[in-house]
C-alpha cells in the first residue's frame, strides 16, 4: 500500500513557525502527532466523511474536525440553511429571528431544558454556567473530576501549565472519576462552599482510556449535589448529541441543572448552547455575559437546521452503530496478529488502546502507519464518527489497518 | 415624518422571552434602549449602511453591529473569499493554509507585529493576553483602567454583576485613565507583582464621554509599565482598525507588547487576533488555549479579505472623514435649536451626550425618536461609522435628527 509524502504540509508549516507561535497551537498543534512525520498538518479541501491535505492525499477522518463534524464535511442540509441565512442578515446591530426559533427547537427537544443560551465556544458556556451557579448559590467553589477538560481558561487547565498558577486553581476541587464517595467528602470538607459539581457525562480524558458511568454513579452523585444545594453542571460539550438526542445525560438517566453543548450543534460552524432548568433562569438573565458575534445568525440557522436533520436520521444510533462496526473490525485485526486493542468510552467517539505495550509508542506507531495510509487515527484523543462514514470507507480502513500492522510489525 | 411601529419585534420578544433569559441578553439586550418602545428588536435584512427590521422598517445602522461591519453588511468582497473558502474547506481536523496567509499579513500590516494568533472572541484574546503576560513574568495582578471593558469574563467585569465575586478582581487594580502618575503608584504599590497593563488606546466607557490620551500621556504609561517589566496589552477590539491600519497604537505613538484585534477585522465574521513581539513568542507558543473551532479557515480568509480591503481603500481615514461630517452636522442642528451635543471620541466611532441634560433622558428621546423614524442610533454606547455610509446616508439621517429633535421639543 502506498504510503503518504507531505512535503506541502512541511513547507506550509515551515512558514506558519515564523509568524505563528509554534506554527499551529492548541488541540490543532502537530506535536501530539507521534510520530509527526506519518500526519498532514494542512488541509485543502474537505467534503463528506473525508479531507484532502495540501499534498493532495485523500483521508477518511476519524477525527472529525475533533468532534463538530457529526453529519460530515459540506453537509448541504446545513451549508443551504446557513447560506440563506446569510443572504438576509448574519452579524447584524440587533438578533435575528431565527435565535428564537433554535431556542424553541432545544427547548423543545432537550428534556432538561426550560431555556437556552447561546456564544461561541465551548469554554464561553462552561465559564458562564459556573458563574451561574455562583450566582445562584452565592457560593465560589467548584467541584471537577481528576483529568477532566472544560475548556483552556486557566482555572481549567491543569496545575503546572504555563501561564495557569497557583491562585488559579484555589476555588477548584478536583474528585476522581466514578467515586461518589469522594464526591460526597469533597462537598464535607467544603461544607456550604461549593457552588457546582461539573462533570462530563463519561469520562473522557486523553492519553489514556475513557471511562463510561459506572451502575448507580450518576444516581448517587445528583443525590450528592442535591443534598448540598449545589447546581449540577453538564459538560455535553464533546459528547453532545453523539449519544442521546435529548443530552447525554438522558442516556444515563439523571437530570441535571444545565447542560453545556457546543461542537456537534452546528456540524462545524461556529456556536455554543447553554440549556437549563427554570430555577436558574432568573440568575441566567441577570449574569451579563456577551460576545462580539454571538448573534450571528448564519450559524444558529445552521444549528436550526443540524439538530434538526441529527434528529430526523437519529445520528447518535447511526454513529453508535458504525463506530461499534468500525472497532470491532479492528479488534479483529490486532487479534490475528496476536495483539489487543482496547476500546473505550461510547462506540460514536471511541478511544483505543494497544494494551500490549504501555508505553503507548506501538499504538502511536500504528495510528501513524494508518494515518499515512488514509485514515486519519489520533492516537493520544478518542476519535469520532461522522453519519458521513459508509460501510466502504469502514472496509477501507480495515484494509489500512490490516497493512499498518504490518508495517509496525516488520 | 413617519414614525416607526414595532408590532413583529414585539411578537418575536414575546416568544423569545420564554425560551431565552430575558429574551435577548449581553449587549444586545434592549433594556437600555430608552425608550424601549422606540427601538425594533429584530432584524430580517441587513444590507450596505442598513438594516430592516422584522417590521419592514428601515434603517441606516450607526451600530454597525455594535462595531464588526466597518465595510457594511454583505461586503461582496469579504463575502466571495469566505464562500470561496468555504467551498473547499472551513472548520476541519487540521488547519488550512489560509491560517498561514492571515497570519503573514498581519505581521506585515502592523509594525508591533512578529507573530499572530487566532481564536474567536474578543474576550479569548484579552484573556490569553493577561495568561501570556502572567506567563512571561511569573506575576500575577493586572491593572487595568477604571470604567474600561475587556470582555465580560468575570475578572474584566465591574464588581457587584451578578455572579461576579470579590475574589474575581483580587488581582485586578484599576486607575484613571489619562493618569500616569496614578499607574505609576499603583506599580509601586504592587512592587513586583503586576504582569500587565491593559487598556484600550482612548478610553471608551458607556454612559459617559470618550476620552482621547492626554499629550503624553502613552509615552508616560509605557514608560511606566517599561520600568517595572511588566507587559503592556493593548485591547484593540473595538478601535482597531478604525484609527490606523498598523494598529491604533501607532495613531497614538506608542508601542505595546500585545495587541488585541477582533470585531472589524472580518467584517462580521467571528475571529479575533492577537498580535504580539518576538520577546513573547516562547510563551504564547507554550500557554495553551485553544476552542472547538477556532481553525475554521472561511473566518480567516474572510479576515484577510477584510484587512487587503480596508487598508486599500484607507477604512480608518474613510469612516474618520464620514463620521467628522456626520456629527458636525448633527452639532449645527442641536444648536439650531438651542442644544449643545457634546461629541467625543475619534470620529469613527462618536459618543454623543446633550450637555443640557445631566440625567440623560432628553439624550435618550432624542436617540430613541431618530430611531423610530430611521437612524438607529444607541443613546448610551458610542457610534460606529461604516465605509458604506454615503453621503445621502449622512443627509437623511441630518433630515432624521431635525424632525426628531422636533418631536421631543414638541
Amino acid at each position: 500500500m502506498k504510503t503518504y509524502e507531505y512535503d506541502q504540509s512541511a513547507a506550509w508549516f515551515q512558514r506558519a513557525a515564523k509568524v505563528i507561535p509554534c506554527g499551529v497551537y492548541g488541540h490543532f498543534s502537530p506535536a501530539p502527532c507521534v510520530p509527526i512525520t506519518h500526519y498532514p498538518f494542512y488541509t485543502a479541501r474537505a467534503e463528506g466523511s473525508k479531507f484532502w491535505d495540501v499534498d493532495g492525499n485523500e483521508f477518511i477522518d476519524y477525527m472529525c474536525a475533533y468532534g463538530p463534524m457529526i453529519l460530515g464535511y459540506r453537509n448541504p442540509i446545513v451549508d443551504e440553511a446557513f447560506q440563506a441565512q446569510l443572504k438576509v442578515a448574519d452579524t447584524s446591530s440587533t438578533a435575528s429571528p431565527v435565535m428564537v426559533e433554535l431556542a424553541e427547537f432545544m427547548v423543545d427537544l432537550i428534556p432538561v431544558a426550560d431555556w437556552a443560551f447561546f456564544a461561541k465556544n465551548g469554554a464561553d458556556i462552561t465559564n458562564y454556567a459556573v458563574t451561574v451557579a455562583r450566582a445562584a448559590t452565592g457560593r465560589r467553589k467548584v467541584i471537577a473530576v481528576a483529568d477532566e477538560y472544560h475548556g483552556s481558561s486557566p482555572w481549567m487547565q491543569e496545575a503546572g501549565h504555563h501561564g495557569v498558577m497557583d491562585a488559579d486553581h484555589v476555588d477548584v476541587i478536583r474528585v476522581p472519576w466514578n467515586d461518589a464517595t469522594a464526591l460526597e467528602q469533597a462537598f464535607a470538607r467544603h461544607e456550604g462552599q461549593v457552588a457546582a459539581f461539573i462533570a462530563t457525562p463519561y469520562h473522557t480524558p486523553v492519553f489514556t482510556d475513557n471511562a463510561l458511568p459506572a451502575e448507580g454513579y450518576w444516581a448517587q452523585a445528583e443525590a450528592v449535589v442535591r443534598k448540598n444545594g449545589a447546581v449540577l453542571i453538564v459538560d455535553d460539550v464533546r459528547c453532545g448529541f453523539r449519544i442521546d438526542m435529548g443530552g447525554s445525560n438522558e442516556y444515563f438517566g439523571f437530570k441535571p441543572d444545565l447542560i453545556c453543548f457546543c461542537k456537534t450543534i452546528a456540524n462545524g460552524y461556529p456556536i455554543s448552547a447553554l440549556v437549563g432548568t427554570d430555577a436558574l433562569r432568573t440568575d441566567c438573565a441577570k449574569v451579563f455575559h456577551t460576545g462580539s458575534f454571538w448573534f450571528a445568525a448564519g450559524c444558529m440557522a445552521a444549528a436550526l437546521a443540524c439538530m434538526k436533520e441529527m434528529k430526523r436520521i437519529d445520528a447518535p444510533k447511526l454513529t453508535m452503530e458504525k463506530g461499534q462496526k468500525l472497532v470491532d473490525g479492528l479488534v479483529d485485526i490486532a487479534k490475528g496478529h496476536g495483539y489487543n486493542l482496547k476500546v473505550t468510552g461510547a462506540p460514536s467517539m471511541p478511544y483505543l488502546r494497544t494494551t500490549d505495550d504501555e508505553s503507548l509508542m506501538f499504538h502511536q506507531k500504528l495510528c501513524g502507519e494508518s494515518t499515512r495510509r488514509g485514515a486519519f487515527f489520533s492516537s493520544h484523543h478518542n476519535w469520532f464518527l461522522s453519519c458521513a462514514h459508509t460501510d466502504h470507507d469502514i472496509q477501507r480502513t480495515w484494509d489500512i489497518f490490516e497493512d499498518a500492522f504490518k508495517a509496525v510489525l516488520r
